[in-house]
């Protein structure tokens, strides 16, 4: 499958990265286990590393935006006071947002050097993926969900329905995980999204009939990646951005979404506000193309709808 | 000059009120003075009355939200912690918000009723019009800012090159203040905006192609009225929203950029959660038809450039 | 052990309810797991129930704030978007969170009535009992946890070394679970907290030499009922004020201190502003007297301190 | 009067600064304008200045905090959103707020090297002194204010009755002006309060016997200065401390009050989050000792009530 650029959908007006991804960000690494099993069972996870090193003991700078809190967003008021991470980010299913901490406090508690650690800030995100997987089975498992931090590379990043996309749900339409990225200034800046919510699509601003109105409910998480030296409130700043991204897809915020973004930056320092404004720019845009990704990437699926208790067939967009 | 909707461009899914303007929500009633004088004074001052009674004896509910706080809107913490507007709004340009105030604290000290009244939390918004009026010269004055509140009244509004949009700029073309308004599920919705800011026009998703790149900054005040019955939290998550609108225009969101939008209710109650979605979505429609009427209503203007100290041309938006 | 009124501490100038604890307000519950197992087991895990029925199709409305947000506290982001609880609450140490959600997630899903439950917002607090507990261990199980549910009920509620107060630590002495109440204008405020945290400890004012001021770090959940029938933002302002009864006790409000305070209404409704200033006074004093309480009831304990990896002895505050 | 420290009331473990005042921070300047005319006028304003240049073009990291927004500071969402201040800060009554923005943006466009500025973020607190003064009468004026930015100095700082501080009431006594400050690891805290507010005073914990219970309501305003290297997030975390220091004076946080505390650095850098303990410890102290001085340098006051329109009488606290 075709990614948006390949199909002459360019997005703003910054060149991406050399893999049009948030890999493109230095060490940045990307793991996803996904779960196609049977009728029902429809998820994953999907990892994301700062770097290759012991995070606890090396943080990164870390900022935080909520667009609409319905969402089970874990670790947010630590990253908000703080302005650091200390664990990767798994993404994953609304009702395994436990297991994944569980995985994450195993995977910090078992890194050599972290022999005394007592204290660890799990973050983790999700989506609902109920309207394909039968959510209420308890998968990922834990164990499942350690495979995602444990399978995470640099390089090409798989999209679509994969990892914590693999259930995923967007506009009607088949969503899941997109990533995309932008050079700005010499630095570089990256997004990749667990694209699950509704509205009326809009691709760079045209109208794509072949969805429905009537599907607004839905989430989105949206991480963002950056070798640029921001302190915690400017990448506040920057994952508020997304949120404009977010809206020019055809969101259609609804009471029931959970739309979340966490920006993180690999280089400490303080950029000063002045120099801002065009990574704000290269972050709505490449938020816009990661979404798009998303969704192009995803394929069609047949599941099962968890609230229905019904299979359910969901089409893949194409253009 | 045609509005949006009269030129065919039909922005989202719900229909517009009968003036499609803030004022078709009932009591909703909006005054300008326009202060256009000599090569320099390019400047001005709008108020938004909830309704036509003493608004501090009778009080609205009222929720605010910021997506990037570089601009000097007052009056914001009282009406986040009692979620009430005791007092009009005035918009006025970036160096007159202590005039505005000053105009609003006399206004209600005045009103009959009020003659122990110690305490007033004046609200008042602004955005940047020095691109061409000169702006350090102390204008509106407070007597200037009274007549805006004493010219308010109910029916059509004036949009454009009137009021605090007199001297807007926005995405290099003329700005101005605009307004639009929806009907949703038997409510009235509408947004009135002092648009100055920047970024790449979309109108309808369309890339505007007139417009410059390279005029980014600026800022937006968003006000939205409501007869549906909103506690002060549903009117924060419904201010949230204006900002997709503003997205949708192609805002490029910028460091230098004050984003503020107040809701208020002009009916007590308290809507459930689970019927805010059908307003979430028109929030963002209406405040991107309110935008592009702005724009489309302003027409060309010569002033003066406060930071360059030179005369300028701006040109209004064409169709 | 005698709580504080018992000794004369007599906190504030609003009478307490009939047992001075959170369970005076009307169909409140709570619930304790305590594991004191070997040399170094000494942890578990509280229940606090709005009421007996099925919280998540009968929700009430809710609050939540931050001093310092050094801390895991799961579900903050949807309490304070939709200003309600759909989960009970449950409390245990720090890297216990994700069992806990686990459990609250498995005791909604088999709630009768929740068949086609798919998205579960579950609210955990947490403080770190490492100095006593060897908290790597994985302890409490999910299973203990959904003990903790299981076991809640109105009535005396158990203080001190018990539920996820096990294994706390408060000025240097053994800190715990406590709670206290008031009666105010007719309605009933409970307050009950995990007090773990440091600084120098006052006793109604004075100082408690006893208490040593290096031990300064740490943290406090604080959970507020009452049947006072107030909407989701003075909810929100009822729980900062509880940050001023935790002043008063002496807390130090440490770089690592995580600092979280959870307040629900039984009854629907929305009390004018105008009427808060007798409750939020008595916020203070309960949370300053549920303080005390927890210390007073705690007793002696020897345990394993996980970060030195030695046992440890703490002793209870005696007056 | 004497302060506190002179009766032998000494608040916490660090030791003050040479002048125990704000001052003690180098190169911090105050400024009073005191208004005592005829039976009426009991005003005034307070301008801190983080240094004596020109702080438009050399600006100081801030941070800013809220416990109950029941007031009228201005400026406030720029200091948040930037993380500095670009003007002085004014103190005054709460119906001059427009005022004394008029006198900073006067002030700023007057400075050597502001030729071309068209854009001031003035940054205001104040507190409502109509319990001794006419505050319907209009004073101080914008020249007034003026006066303040003027007299502006380094040195001893004169606190109680003046400036802002001219007719504040506190805990039924008459309020005003105070301040203190703190050496804490080589570094200097100073804090600078306007004492307005209720509840029942506790002097260093003790009760006051002579206040009354029954008048809770008002406000405070905390300014905050330190010459450690802190970014704004840290700030606003120091910031947030001072409530604590509020709290244990007693403050009832009343539905009416308004509680602001603004910090600044006068030294660029970015101190670790793990040295920040003994600053936060230090703030609580330092603002609890700030109000005991504005209480004990107060004196009596004889003024006029604008609410009851009376002549009325407060008294000074004596120990």
């Amino acid at each position: 499958m075709p990614r948006a650029r390949d199909l002459g959908v360019t997005i703003g007006r910054f060149a991406p990265g050399p893999l049009n991804a948030i890999t493109d960000v230095p060490g940045v690494r990307i793991g996803h286990v996904t779960l196609i099993e049977g009728d029902r069972t429809r998820t994953g996870a999907t990892a994301i590393l700062p770097h290759g090193g012991n995070l606890f003991r090396d943080r990164v700078s870390a900022g935080f935006a909520v667009l609409n809190g319905f969402g089970k967003f874990a670790g947010s008021t630590q990253v908000q006071e703080l302005g650091e991470l200390e664990t990767p980010v798994l993404l994953t299913n609304t009702l395994a947002v436990g297991r994944a901490m569980e995985a994450l406090v195993a995977h910090v508690l078992a890194l050599p050097g972290n022999e005394t650690v007592t204290s660890i800030n799990a973050v983790v995100g999700e989506t609902n993926d109920s309207g394909l997987n039968d959510i209420r089975a308890a998968r990922p498992t834990v164990a499942e969900m350690r495979q995602a931090l444990e399978a995470a590379s640099s390089g090409p990043v798989e999209e679509g329905a994969v990892g914590a996309g693999t259930g995923c749900i967007a506009f009607g339409l088949k969503g899941g995980i997109g990533t995309a990225s932008r050079r700005v200034d010499g630095y570089m800046l990256g997004v990749l999204v667990q694209a699950n919510y509704g509205g009326t699509l809009r691709l760079d601003g045209r109208a794509a009939p072949e969805t429905s109105e009537a599907d607004t409910d839905g989430s989105i998480v949206i991480v963002m990646a950056t070798d640029a030296p921001l302190c915690p409130r400017n990448l506040t700043r920057l994952a508020t951005r997304s949120f404009a991204g977010l809206a020019r897809t055809g969101s259609a915020l609804s009471n029931g979404s959970g739309d979340y973004a966490l920006a993180f930056a690999t280089t400490r320092g303080q950029m000063p506000n002045e120099m801002m404004s065009p990574l704000f720019e290269a972050a709505i845009e490449t938020t816009e193309e990661a979404i798009l990704n998303a969704l192009l990437m995803a394929g069609d699926m047949r599941g099962w709808d968890a609230a229905t208790r019904q299979p359910r067939q969901v089409r893949g967009l194409r253009l």
